[in-house]
């Protein structure tokens, strides 16, 4: 027989080439989470990846700062966390008050409307954190709604909103909340347990450093009882608790779907580093770098788009100055200094620049290497620039902060 | 601060166990698509990782033998890609046509419901392929049904269904096509563009021989027209087309979400692999493999549960014998000689033995060590066997079969 299509033979072995990752994710991946990506595969039934699933349960809680039983990774990136927090605590005709302040708080608005319910929109600046006034006076005017969805870190603006004040409203409203800790995770404090979040869901490529396509989620005890409770049927049969808990409680597990395993081998390794080096470590890590970044951008004359006291360490926004053509110089970062950042999305689309610190990339050399090619190409584009300046500022900075042990080698 | 939740230090780098994979998937990965899952991570909008897509879609259009322009991996396992085509597909209040002969069938009638849509279900016993004549059947006593979804390659029994035939009748009735062909693509021919199937979606864990985790999706462009004329917005996020197909364009690259980059690697290298080999050698060593297997499960007087004719060369399942412990017998199978088979799903747990040759899988070794363990852990359960017939049986196909060359190693 002769096929209709022909194999195309010219197609290499795809090899990427070296890049510093300073953008919004993927941040670059320990060496040692490489590693593991590269095991050879078993089944998602023998009791030797049954007990690897087990002790990532246990990582995820110490990651995640919770003792829910519920806690583990759906088999999609972050999107899919979303989705799943939604599609499972979400009914038709319900209410359900949604924090927008950027990308992500309007990819939750349009979540709550594909369940058929409807979404109460709370509006903040993209840049700025979520106003626990304006929430409590939209939980006052719709005494009804049953549940809150915020971002506590906005990717898109570097914003980060506080949980624990927006958590408690929610609660004295008898609502559950719903909270993307997509950027934050292993970045800056993210405290389910202390918060009292009902659905939190992540992301494996921003602070945990490991391969992107999974979506670290857990929830309280509340959230299922609202899914035990649920009138209509889950929309989704890939995201339906009730399908997915069979296949990841320890006492029944039964065939749900293929488990990603060489991405789990790369979470668990991933989550490891991650208690090796201790939160605490992590979080002043990523506060360090960032420390020095903005001593940096700051003596560029960069400034930040998120108030002081808002900033996320790992998200750092910055306005781009005029007359600077935003795509010409994100493209000389990338040819010429191998140094990906991020570009703005929606109304910020070429008005900033992100830098993202986030895990194995908030490293001394990154925010190094950053600065000097961001002088160099800000120069070679017109801006008067005091060659060395920015990256003295931020040596400076390395040299003053207490210094933290870069992430360990092993446990 | 102290932490509520203590880093669990106690848990070491993962490392599996050697095994032997013959279950219903993963199948053993390549030594070079695991090279490929140990590349560090580039971002998902750099001009490299774009070009690696486009290549990705080529590689998939030859592995589905289609000139579909919207061919393209779905960022999670083949549940996935069965629901966007279904969640794509179906509106609420549709009457489908979904044929069921075994679980993945079954499956699809839960994405129909779970669409508001009604599934007219075309029954067939486990283990026999989709009767022809009870679709067409169905159809004309449904003539407002306009969707048509059947199993290519049941995973749970091993039968495999007359996909032209089921196409052509469709097709003939003014009905689009839904095809699952997980388990099927590159182990036997999966002809899209021959058949004239409208919505394809396969895993990459199967005859790929790649990491769990992506699912490879066509579609037609009628049934893009038919996604584009849609009255409803589809109730997915995640798997809307309309949005997906804004990321994975050539001409406009927006964000969507994050893409699995390292698994994605793995995709590319197993689909040059495929190219490598050449599609029809590839079916022809899943089919001699089968041959020798067959020869020896023969001689251990296991029966096949599919007749000859339906039976997937690169699924093998065989009735337990009266008096076999099922899971005592797998599971040394498994602790004894690292073999891993697969179990009876649903109505045939306890049943049946699932024998997998798919992908890397495939291979001399692997059929000869799996009927040797068979023939001591048959005879340690107290069967009477005669101990290396079954391995002189296979060996005999091995020898007389025209020699397929094994997988490329290099293109």
């Amino acid at each position: 027989m002769t096929l209709a299509v022909q194999p195309p033979l010219e197609i290499d072995t795809f090899h990427p080439p070296r890049r510093i990752l300073l953008g919004p994710g993927p941040s670059d991946l320990h060496p040692q989470v490489k590693s593991a990506l590269a095991q050879g595969v078993i089944g998602y039934l023998d009791p030797v990846f049954v007990s690897m699933m087990e002790e990532l349960k246990t990582l995820m809680r110490y990651a995640f700062q919770t003792k829910n039983a519920l806690t583990f990774p759906m088999s999609g990136p972050g999107s899919v966390g979303m989705e799943a927090c939604f599609v499972n605590l979400v009914e038709p005709g319900d209410k359900v008050i949604v924090c927008r302040n950027g990308v992500f708080g309007g990819r939750m608005i349009e979540n709550v409307e594909r369940c058929g319910a409807t979404a109460i929109v709370v509006e903040d600046e993209w840049g700025l954190a979520v106003d626990p006034q304006k929430l409590e006076d939209a939980l006052r005017a719709h005494p009804d709604a049953r549940l809150v969805a915020f971002v506590h870190a906005e990717t898109s603006t570097g914003a980060q909103s506080d949980a624990q004040t927006l958590c408690d409203i929610a609660r004295r409203h008898d609502c559950l909340t719903i909270v993307d800790a997509v950027t934050s995770l292993a970045g800056t404090p993210v405290l389910v347990d202390e918060w009292g979040a009902d659905a939190v869901y992540s992301a494996t490529q921003k602070c945990l450093s490991c391969t992107p396509g999974l979506s670290p989620v857990t929830f309280s005890d509340r959230a299922i009882e609202k899914v035990r409770a649920r009138q209509t049927r889950v929309q989704s049969w890939f995201m339906d608790l009730k399908l997915v808990l069979d296949y990841w409680s320890a006492s029944q597990r039964t065939y749900h779907h293929t488990a990603p395993g060489n991405s789990l081998y790369g979470l668990h390794e991933a989550l490891r580093l991650l208690a090796a080096e201790g939160l605490e470590h992590a979080w002043a890590r990523h506060r360090r770098h960032h420390e020095a970044l903005k001593a940096g951008l700051d003596q560029l004359g960069l400034e930040f788009i998120v108030p002081e006291g808002a900033r996320l360490p790992q998200m750092n926004a910055v306005r781009i100055p005029d007359g600077m053509d935003d795509k010409a110089i994100r493209r000389a970062l990338l040819d010429e200094y191998a140094v990906e950042i991020g570009a703005g999305l929606g109304p910020l689309a070429g008005k900033i620049w992100r830098f993202g610190l986030m895990g194995y990339s908030a490293r001394e050399e990154n925010v190094l290497g950053a600065l000097s090619a961001m002088e160099m190409v800000l120069a070679a584009n017109g801006m008067k620039v005091d060659q060395g300046a920015a990256i003295t500022a931020a040596q400076r900075v390395l040299a003053t902060h207490h210094h933290v042990p870069a992430s360990a080698t092993s446990a």
